[in-house]
């Protein structure tokens, strides 16, 4: 008698942009494949796939539409299996359910008061001054401002801003002097 | 017949501090071991083993003195291995042939110069001037005054020096003018 095995499943790359894992996207795939009829006669077919993407899903989801591989005689079609991936953003940068955003600052920025101004990735603007001492180290948390959680699409991780303090190269004698007496006095 | 098998080695730590690493030295190791005479009689004996030291070792390097285990009828006794480990240390870190040291200095220090003193592993007094302004990742390198290289003791690592720059937790409004004028005029 005949055998009849699965063959294994196929796995395609779905690059997504940070905004459609933000705000979620329905993208349209178009597959190629061959068919079988009873004969065993074989024939190519396209066919769209729509593909639902969540808010809040992350790189690795899988999404898997099974027996859409060649068909085959003796042989169940391969699941074709969709895998999330994040394309780099110019703004953002990706921790789990967090976003993070790096602004490089100047020192007496860091010193004396900085203001963010940044475009949300659903194309809001957020103002968020910052009235503390930006240290090296210092992490402004803007809360709810991360990526949707894709279990609970009324909660969202953090925005979590950091700093890179470019400090002058050289400083005068007399810059020396004055901040001697500012910092010190 | 008899069979003769070899023992498994016996390994002990051998802890020494960065400077017997450094200057190199004779650690005296007492250990005790069982001794068998030919009728098979056994006596536990003490004996002083010599560790030459030398300048440059690492943590991980061994020393094997061989068949200085238990003497057990029909058995070669064990190897006894010495594995140097180094202990931690109070002003240096060491990476690899360097040495690391970390300071912490203020804002202003940072900003308008600071001389590091530090004294050596063996014993000398060393200062370094810094006249550059030192950004959070600066690393001010002193040639040659790091580790021995073991296998060419006439050549040493170096000595780097990082900054833990400690920013002031809050300014006065009369310092944020000053420090605008000062950085940005």
């Amino acid at each position: 008698g005949s055998v009849t095995r699965k063959a294994p499943p196929i796995e395609r790359n779905l690059p997504c942009t940070l905004e459609e894992l933000y705000k979620g996207t329905t993208k349209k795939m178009k597959i190629s494949r061959d068919i079988a009829d009873i004969s065993g006669k074989t024939m190519t077919v396209e066919e769209i796939l729509n593909i639902n993407i969540k808010p809040g899903w992350k790189k690795g989801t899988k999404i898997t539409f099974p027996e859409k591989g060649n068909e085959q005689p003796n042989t169940i079609p391969a699941d074709l299996v969709f895998v999330i991936d994040e394309k780099p953003h110019s703004t953002f940068t990706r921790d789990g359910n967090d976003l993070i955003l790096t602004r490089t600052i100047t020192l007496a920025e860091a010193l004396t008061g900085y203001t963010v101004h940044v475009t949300t990735l659903d194309g809001r603007s957020l103002t968020i001054p910052i009235n503390n001492v930006i240290h090296p180290n210092y992490e402004e948390i803007v809360p709810r401002e991360g990526m949707p959680i894709s279990k609970d699409p009324t909660k969202k991780g953090n925005l979590r801003i950091k700093f890179n303090v470019k400090f002058p190269s050289r400083l005068t004698q007399n810059q020396k002097t004055g901040i001697k007496q500012l910092l010190n006095g």
